[in-house]
């Protein structure tokens, strides 16, 4: 006999149906198929059935063809592995068209097996010694150049005042600009430039990699000097950045960027709302910023509600998991940012790769008028 | 001066557009976001520009508003890593909608790198010792059963026949079925049957889990005395899977599970083709087997032909990397297996759970009917 301690944790499901009757029967094939996996006939326990499988907590139309159902589940189901949660909340119905994570409320049984981000807002502006404005982010791009030209760049963008300079994402540890060797570099760069400005700017590469290596970069990252570190846990899968976040060897803060989570994101009838997966669960896993496509840039995924609810959900109350930065990112321009301030506030990180390597040749007056632009919120 | 070496990469991508003209500007500007970063107009190294920034090899329109483009990518930028990989094929772009991979082609610099399955097809079959048909797989649930009730029925499928007993894929490590007490239960009542029938049953426990358990459980489960291990890559990072092949302390058969991976899978429009990401990738990243849902099953997301190009890519020539099993399933009745057989030939896994639960009171007959039915190919 089952005897769980009746804690829910609770998702809500977009559904796309045809009637009422429909939604139902979609609804209850979520609760058994994200639970025990065998259809409704069959004849399951009824300690099982009562308390194993999800249950409808509430159902109602919101739209032609759509409705919203929001389903429980027992928090011992879900346990205290990130894996299992998102296996829970959307692992095989991610397989069945027409269904979306709107929601998620995190019962406290569940959130207290994660620790969160390490730093948070108040500990990223602590290392960075920065409290008045928005924080400026750039990228060290393109791909191609030697260790010996990104740590020049570094420097340069170090020197004119950019706060956090990170590898661009696309680059690991390519054999032109091998990891080993491009960390070292740019961190001298970094320290160098801090010297002479008397700031304390970071260098975070990039340690997304082979699932046995990770925790090696990071390690070397941190022996090496670096300030920070960048992670694409689409790729590496979200647990490695909840399991960097917890190593006590690593202990430096943890940027997220989206990379290959699109599919999950840009469709409406399927996957899980941006502020959920880039808002709520890139902050559970750990991370102290999180990245995603601004409103209006390169990417034109997302509108600027969406962007709106990303960032909520990072300073959303989440029980002792700290508050972390949105990082809109993706083709913004200098022009912008007055705009970006007053959507974000500035308790936000601006990610200008493009726009400031364009204004390479006065950096520091192109930064000087992008602090200001800041600090006019 | 950047000199790679010329081997190139290949990946076909079905672009949405309303013209040549705007197909051609979407195909420019995946070569440019998947490496540089950077928009065309800004001044790049000419040997960066070059080599670095990816080609489009031809364009041409499919259908309404549908184009193909095959674009190629120096193997250098995408190293060895699996990680990398996917983020130079459908990293940034996963957040542009209307761009989805079609195919890709490996060359040899690249496929070098891997290792791939450690068994495939026919290492598989001299562990089961069954060459004439195809295998039969079930699965071990509902979830909320202890691990003696888990074992009691692993005993019971072994005992009637079936090939290889699976944990479901939503038992991880549950406080009521814990991975540690699961797994030598589950193994000695597999052992036990197999000594009466004289048959190789093999018990796959679910490894999946955080970051910094998978491998400890793999290990455990093989010096248990496990026969296979059953994970799910989404959750985990496909590189994991990658890493876990590799691992010569684990050395078992290795199923993959699609949990998660449904957004990059149902839409039409965005994502990676089924059997590029169920049949190439997870051959490469080196399962033994892939778990795909069947036409006409629970999961309605595939046709008949998806999960056949799913099955081929199984088989299809790959450098040195073997050849693989294709897993139908989802929801599979016993009534099927003719017609299965008549779709997936004989080198394949019939994974039937729910309906040969629901024959618990007469299984051995009813393995006994599956058996006569696949040997009917």
């Amino acid at each position: 006999m089952l005897r769980l301690s009746g804690e829910r944790l609770t998702v809500v499901y977009r559904i796309r149906a045809d009637s009422l009757t429909e939604a139902h029967a979609r609804a209850r094939d979520i609760c058994y198929e994200q639970t025990v996996e065998l259809p409704e006939d069959l004849p399951i326990r009824e300690d099982i059935r009562g308390q194993v499988v999800g249950r409808i907590e509430s159902l109602r139309p919101t739209g032609p063809a759509s409705f919203e159902a929001i389903i429980s589940y027992a928090v011992e189901i879900v346990g205290a592995e990130l894996t299992q949660f998102l296996n829970v909340v959307f692992g095989n119905v991610s397989l069945k068209p027409g269904l979306r994570v709107e929601a998620i409320e995190f019962p406290e049984g569940f959130l207290r097996h994660f620790r969160g981000p390490r730093f948070g807002r108040t500990g990223l502006r602590e290392v960075l010694g920065v409290w008045d404005r928005p924080l400026l982010c750039t990228a060290l791009k393109p791909m191609g150049l030697t260790p010996q030209e990104m740590a020049e760049l570094a420097y340069e963008m170090a020197r004119a005042g950019v706060d956090l300079i990170k590898d661009d994402h696309g680059i690991a540890d390519p054999p032109f600009c091998p990891f080993r060797e491009r960390v070292p570099r740019c961190v001298e760069a970094v320290e160098r430039a801090n010297r002479e400005t008397g700031r304390r700017a970071v260098y975070m590469p990039n340690v997304t990699g082979p699932a046995d290596r990770v925790f090696e970069r990071a390690e070397y990252a941190r022996r090496a000097g670096a300030g920070g570190l960048l992670l694409s846990p689409g790729l590496t899968g979200l647990d490695t950045l909840r399991a960097l976040a917890d190593e006590d060897r690593v202990a430096l803060p943890l940027m997220a960027h989206p990379a290959f989570l699109g599919s999950l994101l840009v469709g409406p009838e399927s996957g899980i709302a941006p502020g959920v997966l880039l808002g709520q669960l890139m902050r559970l896993a750990g991370a102290d910023a999180t990245i995603f496509p601004n409103y209006g840039g390169r990417f034109v995924a997302f509108s600027r509600e969406v962007c709106q609810a990303i960032a909520e959900a990072t300073a959303r109350p989440m029980g002792a998991i700290r508050t972390i930065f949105p990082v809109p990112a993706g083709g913004m321009t200098l022009d912008r940012v007055p705009e970006m301030v007053a959507t974000y506030g500035t308790e936000a990180i601006f990610l200008i790769g493009g726009a400031l390597l364009h204004q390479r040749h006065r950096l520091a007056e192109a930064v000087r008028d992008l602090h200001r632009a800041m600090g006019a919120a």
